[in-house]
């Protein structure tokens, strides 16, 4: 696989934020350190400080401080989990038992303030104001984007514009930032970070509609969970709003997204999404995200690293979990 | 009363805060904005901010600056607030419904998550990398510190030291940093916000033991809860300790602190503290700190605002709520 090798190149580099990410919070609290170190372990696929590398090498590629800035934007993407998890009252998460689960909900909830902090602080220490700005404006956002989750939570009378602004919040402007963060620490130009944003931007839609679909298409193996697991928390996602343009399949949702519906309805929903074109449709969208991304690239200087931006989309538009 | 008084002085410069942190909120998503609105509502002392006010009196005083310093420590004080009731379960503050009580606890978290980030969003406007360092340390100390009082929930086997510790954590280091960005932002010498920021510290330290005090001192009207509301929830403070060294009144407190104590029992070790010398022994112990915090004062310019500090210091130690 692609991005594996891909990986395989940074390997040191992504060994280093690992260990630094671990460094980070084993000095903390008790508590504190073993719920964060749980959450290490459970894994993830660190993309936030992959695209942080990546970016970096449009200027000094200065591998210190490109760990300096990774560290912190993993640590505010673990942040939003673990919150996220207390919200959703989850169990597991990749197979693992969530911190809420294992701790309770009140350390999980003082883990997530305890890494927004611990990344603010070490942001800090980059010393460029630039991104302090940037990050702190996207962790607003994000939090809006939560709330609007749970604003359409059951509801099917909505726009793919509001899932689209909801997923933009969510997941897509932490990726951009991370990938114009990376360009900042190494020196390049305005300009250049500017369109790492817009890239990072256009494959975290795409990224997270992958995410979407693949809650469908996925296997329990695959997932840690079961599939369809979104809908039957009564998040819409993009394919059950284009599952939902056929009235019968639409039927169906609005009932299995009623309070209490029970099991089998859910499974019904669930199947006929999966049947229906609403996982093509979004796929296509995913693609289309994709495209705008590679179409950025173009405006890059063609050094290797814009090749290794041009894999890693083309490997996240097809990957398979 | 003195401190109103200090108040009436500064009230344009307040209610510039208040109207700056409505306008902050505002701006939100509705949920957001009706939820913190509320939080507003309800008032409170705005000791942050004002320590803000009081302490840019010793550079140049730049009301704007000061207040876009000031909001968001108050803010981040706000985000604790909600957090601590999510926690606590708390149903009401300051006689007031709690965030989570009405808007369930899922949004309370958002809010404290939204608030931090505003918070830290528009400290970096102020381009003073010294407070984001400050602030984003004493983010993670309070953490720490809403940790430790987890921790220790229940436990009459804890130290003076544990519970000065918890305080420092939970009170007073905002309380310090509040004076000492004061100074900053205004331009004082680094010599002089260090003064100043360990005046806060004591001042912090004498204001969270006088707070824990009045839980059992006040009367419900006072408190806007039960009196002893602290103990009946686990929280062991400083004048329980002190209590406790009685051996005979010791005896009643663990059984109160059971899981599962029943309200007789809750009722009698909260008399027994009342009648104790535990409540002399903890406002002895504020009184020091008070002494300290004004013996700060003696080494700072000797200036107008000096006064108002020792003012401050002297009204906050005999505060009867």
């Amino acid at each position: 696989m692609k991005l594996l090798r891909l990986y395989d190149r940074f390997e040191a580099d992504i060994d280093r934020i690992e260990r630094d990410l671990a460094h980070k919070v084993a000095l903390a609290h008790p508590t504190l350190r073993d719920a964060a170190l749980h959450l290490l372990r459970a894994g993830g696929k660190r993309v936030r400080p992959v695209f942080v590398l990546l970016c970096g090498q449009f200027g000094q590629y200065d591998v210190q401080r490109l760990v300096d800035a990774a560290v912190p934007l993993e640590m505010i993407h673990m942040a939003t989990l673990v919150h996220d998890d207390v919200i959703d009252c989850a169990h597991t998460r990749r197979g693992q038992q969530t911190v809420g689960a294992r701790w309770g909900a009140q350390t999980a909830m003082y883990v997530g303030d305890f890494l927004f902090g611990k990344a603010i602080a070490q942001l800090v220490e980059l010393d460029v104001p630039a991104i302090h700005r940037i990050v702190s404006r996207v962790m607003v956002q994000m939090v809006i984007g939560e709330l609007e989750q749970m604003r359409w939570l059951g509801v099917i009378d909505q726009t793919v514009r509001d899932y689209l602004l909801r997923i933009r919040r969510k997941t897509a402007l932490l990726i951009a930032s991370s990938c114009q963060i990376g360009a900042l620490v190494a020196g390049a130009s305005e300009q250049c970070a500017q369109q790492l944003y817009m890239y990072g931007y256009h494959i975290g839609m795409a990224f997270q509609i992958q995410d979407d679909l693949l809650d469908f298409t996925g296997t329990e193996t695959q997932l840690g969970k079961r599939p369809g697991s979104d809908l039957r928390q009564g998040n819409v996602t993009l394919p059950v709003l284009y599952a939902a343009k056929d009235a019968r399949v639409r039927e169906v949702i609005a009932r299995c997204l009623l309070p209490g519906a029970d099991d089998s309805v859910k499974n019904d929903a669930i199947v006929l999404v999966q049947r229906s074109d609403g996982l093509g449709e979004a796929a296509r969208l995913a693609q289309r995200y994709c495209a705008r991304a590679l179409r950025v690239l173009d405006r890059l200087p063609n050094i290797a690293a814009r090749d290794d931006l041009r894999t890693t989309a083309e490997v996240l538009a097809h990957r398979a979990y």
